[in-house]
């Protein structure tokens, strides 16, 4: 049994966390600075506290970082300025040119990871992929809990290049759905759209309408992870605008972060608003 | 029964042509400069050809612009300019804010249309929208005919905002789709991407599999509308970086205007290529 410290369990990470737990393993969250909900979620998910991280560190074998991706190369700096001698994943949304970053200052002992799929609260939903030199270690680790946990091929930053290319379509879309429900209620047309899209695109009415509930609390962090995958594309050569203007998009919803879900057709109007 | 002149026919304008032909109104076309595939399909389509512009606008009641976008305002001028005195429609991809323009020159007499579907070998397809104060004129032209002809509310130039709206969708999120591949490529994750669309986004692959070989003959008329729909956000206060993305997309693959269908594979690596 391997103890292991999640750094900062949220919904997504405190859910890790106990899936960790339930196989037997100890999981760790650090107290110092978090709120009085992440307290709350971390307990929940039968983790052990520490105050500090170097307490925290002292305690693990393996730290994985789960954050919002502006945070990511400050939590792995905070790390190693403890000179933590395990492995460290990052499993956060972030680019390869950023996992890349953090890979070059923890060498072997880098884990690239990627969350796809909700926050696990029962098996097969969620998968988290891993590549570098020992990755296996965590695929280990995780080996019949609910994460489904698997290798990907390729370079030590693959797994966060397939997370940017799988986020860039599902988050990038939603964007994209939200400005087109926004451009077709400044025009005034938005019933007309919505019958030749009943007619010709199926469930795409359906879609836009679930995209304002369903991203309203989370905007403010798909926001900076738009960023990272606008990066990813500008540095193969590719076009970044797609999600440059869905950072935008959601930067604009991301004053509703503690808000009751948003209908799309209120975000529609918010959306064109200064 | 009326006569109609459409400017300038290509396969979607020659359909047009086609199903006014069988509900008995004449379509006449414009031999003067156009190529020998033009006058072939037209032919097909049982229009009626004459020479010049001025002597095709002597024996018609209505002109339906069907054109690339980017001609739009070129087209109109050049129908001014012999002071036609019916109806004149312009059925493009272009912007409300283009297709103001175009109604303030014509008047009462233009309507705004917007074609939505693929050229009409069949009834059931293809909807055109309409909007303006004489919008009713196309509705009756093209009752009973294949393409179904609707009435758009709100001000002259919504079927535009409409046209604009839907491909904003269709469009956008197939250039996105594309650029994911090439992302993917170029990270070595595509077999990966694959693995995890076909586990969590239902036919998701099979779309992006389509996606090349069904964009690459019409990529090089895309790259103007998308940028039609990028002016169309920008005017209402939106991010117009989605579509401006599309736009560089389509434009780099518009070299492939007469090929073969090219696989989406292809693509992935062409987008890449200076």
């Amino acid at each position: 049994m391997t103890d292991v410290l999640l750094l900062h369990p949220g919904e997504m990470g405190s859910s890790v966390g106990n899936a960790l737990v339930f196989k037997g393993h100890g999981a760790y969250w650090i107290s110092e600075g978090r709120s009085e909900s992440t307290r709350l979620r971390a307990r929940k998910a039968s983790m052990f506290s520490e105050e500090t991280l170097k307490a925290g560190l002292a305690k693990v074998e393996i730290v994985i970082s789960v954050c919002p991706p502006e945070f990511a190369v400050e939590v792995a700096d905070q790390v190693l300025e403890h000179k933590f001698k395990g492995i460290y994943c990052d499993a956060n949304a972030v680019a390869p040119s950023t996992a890349q970053l953090i890979a070059e200052k923890f060498g072997n002992a880098y884990v690239d990871g990627g969350i796809i799929g909700p926050p696990l609260y029962r098996h097969g939903t969620t998968r988290l992929y891993v590549s570098g030199a020992n990755a296996v270690e965590i695929v280990n680790l995780f080996a019949g809990s609910a994460l489904d946990t698997r290798l990907v091929e390729g370079d030590v930053v693959s797994a966060s290049a397939l997370k940017m290319c799988y986020a860039a379509y599902t988050k990038g879309s939603s964007a994209m759905l939200l400005a087109i429900r926004s451009l077709a209620d400044a025009h005034g047309i938005t019933s007309t759209l919505k019958n030749e899209w009943e007619l010709s695109q199926p469930r795409l009415w359906e879609r836009s309408e679930g995209s304002g509930p369903g991203t309203t609390r989370k905007a403010w962090r798909f926001a900076p992870e738009m960023r990272e995958i606008a990066k990813t594309f500008e540095n193969s050569g590719l076009p970044s605008g797609f999600h440059d203007a869905a950072s935008d998009v959601y930067q604009r919803m991301a004053i509703l972060k503690d808000s009751e879900p948003v209908s799309t057709r209120k975000i529609a109007k918010l959306l064109r608003e200064d």
